[in-house]
């Protein structure tokens, strides 16, 4: 026989066991609910992607070393989707005249990006996006912003476990131009600071001093605000911050050094933190693109959105005990005396399943006291030792395995007893 | 400006639109309830794997002409998977001393072929797997057809809409053997009877002669029962039929011609058809593989198990009209007479929101009329126009838009309302 094949998954991408995906999923349920109160309603695409539409505009790092692009055997070039906003506006653009805008939608699913596995990072995982799209800045940016934050706070989380830092490329597009910098300058300089956080000050000092005019760059002018332009787009994103304050959301700050990698964005742009500083990478973000949507073709639409990643998400919720508990196990276990007990045991089991129960029978010729022992490593609440007695009788007798505690009970007593309890 | 892109999906995969993604998501939600209630537990993995685990022992055809495979940045083989089980092979493989055998698992997920995309067939679709892992034939054999047969029901599929097609490979291996077939003639034969469907009775009378011995091939032999051995083997699969009749699941009948494609099943395999011939495709289907498991290594796992595509499902859903309602929409509309009333109007949509109701919010300057005219279009059934005077007093007027009445009703019991009627 030939050498076993390895069972490792492949590099840098997780297999989901059922605890590990009941976790996982009860945290997206959470999520769906709350987006779904906000009136957005869910759509899908394939992850396999043209790959031109990810080449015109979005991060040039994820283009030119992130993706996953391959040439199918009909020679069109294919990219995984390292991001869900081009594929969004592909959609919208392709059904621009049926639409009713605004859009509310949203959409769970998996993103994939060669990179380097590390912690927090993943060659595959799970995004959350948000959009609102067809409605200007102003109350859509205050509600795109509201919904991350009850996002957050549906989870569990409360207003001292996370920030909110936001930003405006207006803002700093205002201030880059009041130095007069060229597009290369500019381009260099929003990287030079999406990169801040992950450089020492001595670094970042020694990387913005080819940026400064007269002693003073982009940042500084903003802290500054002397020139009324930058002031006046600094007032913009101050009146943000006191909506979303009126609306009891108080922890919202701004932070001019936020930018986000891709090119796309237009205007307000914010990032999701952890208090707990052992959680540095930012949990989710956003921001205005009202330009992306064109690049398909028409009149601009103006959008605003934000995503939320799952592995920096579970620790996070890990960090701050708000993990969902696994809820997927069966609620009862229904074990047999003998084999030939099995052909009764399963039409009895199915009659609890018709009343929605989750049930687990068992099929094997194991000793009772093994079943048992196994209904506890499943971690199945009740059990029933389902024999001919009980197959003639009305009544059985169900253990609760975590009292060991046993009770008579009419079968058709059962479902609701298990619902009520399990 | 440059050329726009084209709004076109990659080729072969679908775009789901809100209304086309809450269908689908609803038919999953029903088949994820009733796969719970047998006690079943998601799990799931990435659909980038090793190329590897595709090419020992699956079908030859998917591997050689259907996979995506292409080489990562890393010289990695990868293969977009085309299908589950040797993925669920690889993680029970993976994990065989810690986990709790018998493994009931399902995975619902998108799956990846490149096919030429025609009626029923797609180039990306979600396929539903159940596997009943550790058990060997007779009793687990039974719950997985059983189950099969669950899930059309909880679907709203009656008895007659549908057929099971049982076989057993043992069955067609003892005939091949019965007749001397070498491994070559052996393979050659199961690819011959899995086209039989696609064949005029003429075209399959030509291609099986060379199987013939004094004039009788292994199909023929089954069906003549002479051989005491096949004889044997057929009995089993009468008695497997029998069992599932006294559970009331009387759609499965004997077919010595299904196969499967894949080459791991070892026992029983079967087809799930419409018994509507305008979708002459299967279903779903499946059967058993007590082979797969170890070739990651180990003693050989038992297993059984069975999958169905969402393509053809929605196909036969449509067909028969069980398809079900869209029920993603917002159920009210928070329409505001003027810009100034937005921010009052936004927290009283937040305190419905608390009561879980799904609300869309108006953040535009239409008039009142135009907002009434786009809740309709968004199959919105209520409609509040939130101004001055309902900020200020205690009540507001409902409106049920399908028949424009309007009730007064105070603000507080809006949302038990809306949860009542919409």
């Amino acid at each position: 026989m030939s050498e076993p094949l390895s069972t490792e998954p492949y590099k840098g991408v997780r297999d989901f066991y059922p605890a590990d995906w009941a976790r996982l999923s009860g945290v997206f349920t959470s999520i769906r609910t709350t987006l779904s109160t906000w009136g957005y309603q869910e759509y899908q695409a394939s992850p396999m992607e043209r790959a031109e539409i990810y080449e015109s505009k979005t991060s040039e790092e994820i283009v030119n070393e992130q993706t996953y692009t391959f040439t199918d055997r009909g020679d069109r070039r294919v990219t995984l989707r390292p991001e869900m906003t081009p594929t969004l506006a592909r959609m919208v653009s392709a059904k621009r005249r049926e639409l009713a805008f605004p859009l509310r939608w949203f959409s769970i699913g998996n993103r994939f990006r060669y990179e380097r596995p590390q912690k927090g990072r993943l060659r595959e995982f799970y995004q959350t996006d948000v959009d609102l799209i067809g409605l200007p800045e102003g109350e859509a940016d205050a509600e795109i912003i509201s919904i991350a934050h009850a996002v957050f706070n549906s989870l569990g989380a409360s207003d001292a476990d996370f920030t909110i830092q936001l930003n405006s490329r207006t803002l700093l597009n205002v201030a880059m131009n009041a130095l007069s910098f060229t597009d290369e300058e500019q381009s260099g300089y929003l990287a030079l600071i999406d990169r801040k956080k992950k450089m020492s000050a001595e670094e970042f000092a020694q990387k913005r001093a080819p940026f400064e005019r007269d002693g003073i760059d982009p940042l500084a002018l903003i802290e500054a605000r002397t020139n009324l332009d930058v002031d006046g787009e600094y007032q913009k994103v101050l009146l943000l911050i006191q909506k979303l304050s009126a609306r009891g959301i108080t922890n919202v700050v701004f932070d001019p050094s936020t930018v986000r990698g891709f090119l796309y964005y237009t205007g307000i742009v914010f990032e999701v933190f952890d208090t707990n500083t052992e959680n540095p990478r930012a949990l989710g973000g956003g921001g205005r693109y009202d330009g992306l949507v064109s690049l398909f073709g028409g009149d601009p639409i103006p959008a605003v959105g934000f995503a939320i990643g799952d592995v920096t998400l579970l620790d996070f919720l890990a960090t701050h005990n708000l993990l969902p508990e696994n809820t997927s196990a069966p609620q009862i276990y229904i074990g047999t005396p003998s084999k030939e007990d099995i052909s009764a045991a399963v039409l009895f089991a199915a009659t609890l399943r018709s009343s929605g129960i989750r049930v687990f029978s068992n099929l094997t010729e194991k000793s009772l006291g093994d079943q048992i022992k196994d209904a506890v490593k499943r971690d199945i609440p009740y059990f029933i030792a389902y024999g001919s007695e009980e197959a003639a009788g009305k009544k059985v007798k169900i253990k609760e395995l975590a009292t060991s505690s046993e009770k008579s009970l009419e079968k058709k007593k059962v479902a609701d007893y298990v619902k009520k309890y399990a």
